[in-house]
């Protein structure tokens, strides 16, 4: 069985890798050449288009950047839908819309070519170490088919509903995500104005109702002044902007993300697009009035 | 040495009984008298006033509802601190305001008197189990000769700074609470309106970035139907609302709190002042279109 790989970035180079080292033969493609030759170095090879890798391949894993480029490689004449062989499973790992991976599950059902979203969560760290959440929608002989190949680089992979629905499961978290990130920015910036001691307040916190993952792994950094990305700015705009659409679609009323948006998009303008998120503690800071007098 | 407790609320009445348990002679007062029985039948001695509580006592500990009831029993003629001993420790474990934390110290030292503010967090069950997050602001003496009596119903202790600190810190938890109260609600209406079996999207989202204490804790009552408070709606207002004002003060910006607080307000007046916090489910099942296509 032949592996292929389209979108060699961060996360898509540590991903591949992963496969390429759990034994499969694997094919790559990613548009800016370069980005492979790691892979290549280490024996993978090289197709020169999408649809090169559609017809050599059996499983066909993409993680590109937006659902934009999700439409070009996976649909048109020269897309993998149209070239794929009968019986080829293809997996989305982009997070994209709900609404896309079902028109590619719908066209993908008329030529025999099945088809999963598969988004993941877990960011840079959890693609190098293989322990990505990975939430899958599509039919389930699919998904069995393809778990040993989402199990090189995922720990928690979980079948969630027909097409869409690994999407939609993306976009629960990164809802869970936004607003949460406003509360602890919120509570950072509080606490410094205050004159609390951070640190001490986030350890007090935390062993309570308060607790998240966000306030633990991004509370520290943010103390520390690093905002270097785990995960782009520019990227959960997208994720938001699906999230959105997506609700506004179904009739879901999420006053809480729309605000999160609108502040991450005032943070890009600002020119923090290539930051990591919880550099929205920045606009917090350049918004908050530092003349306020502290009542410590 | 005398332990005195005013305020038998839900709250008060568990802590009360776990400084009587540890052997301390108690004295109590609240409004309500028939919230003393239980206690006076248990040994705890009844005083008919603030004031009387506050010339028996040597430590004294305050849980009441709102910061005007605070101003109440510790400032005036008839309150703790025109009343209390010299050297005698105030300890107030209501949420209220910093600013009056802060008045209270001043106006206790001009008479010897010291006072802790120590709002606590953990709900009625964590009062019931003594495991109590006890957030302190106060001099570092007072608080080491009061630390035994916290230590009877609190778990984690730490003290924060000077007066104010305590209620700062518990600003800070109750910012980082409502904004993610937000996500953790959209995410679940989210998931409802898209078909997704909303427990599995819990369980999968728990074991990534969007892991929260509100998520694993409210998410399953919320599935479940089960609106009853842990914490009160009308109590989490009074929180924000004292929040936003201490934020405005010092001039930081918390547009993700005042838009909690906005849809807390709203729910109050849909009726479910007196449900649990996490009944803001409701308001957004109310608001969104359930006619809304499913795209599932």
């Amino acid at each position: 069985m032949e592996v292929g790989f389209i979108g060699l970035g961060v996360m898509g180079r540590s991903m591949a890798r992963h496969v390429l080292d759990a034994g499969y033969s694997l094919t790559v493609y990613t548009r800016t050449t370069e980005r492979a030759q790691e892979l290549i170095d280490a024996g993978a090879y090289w197709a020169d288009s999408p649809k090169d890798v559609a017809r050599q391949c059996d499983i066909i894993c993409t993680i590109v950047g937006y659902p934009r480029d999700v439409e070009d490689v996976y649909l048109g004449p020269d897309g993998l839908v149209a070239n794929a062989k009968e019986g080829t499973i293809l997996i989305d790992l982009t997070t994209s819309t709900p609404s896309l991976a079902q028109e590619i599950y719908e066209k993908g059902g008329l030529r025999a070519v099945r088809s999963l979203d598969a988004p993941v969560s877990g960011g840079d760290i959890g693609a190098r170490e293989a322990r990505l959440t990975v939430m899958v929608g599509g039919d389930e002989d699919a998904f069995e088919k393809a778990l040993p190949v989402l199990q090189t680089f995922g720990k928690h992979i979980a079948l969630m509903g027909g097409a869409g629905a690994g999407q939609h499961t993306k976009m629960c978290n990164q809802i869970a995500i936004a607003a949460g990130m406003m509360g602890v920015c919120e509570a950072l910036v509080y606490a410094e104005e205050a004159g609390l001691d951070q640190t001490k307040m986030i350890e007090t916190i935390s062993t309570g109702a308060a607790a998240s993952w966000s306030l633990s792994n991004y509370g520290p950094r943010i103390i520390a002044g690093n905002f270097e990305p785990g995960f782009y700015v520019k990227h959960f705009i997208k994720d938001m902007e699906i999230a959105l659409a997506a609700a506004a679609d179904m009739g879901v009323e999420t006053p809480g993300l729309q605000l999160a948006c609108d502040l991450y998009n005032e943070l890009a303008e600002e020119g923090f697009a290539d930051m990591g998120t919880h550099s929205l503690y920045k606009l917090y800071s350049l918004t908050s009035d530092t003349s306020g007098t502290s009542s410590q």
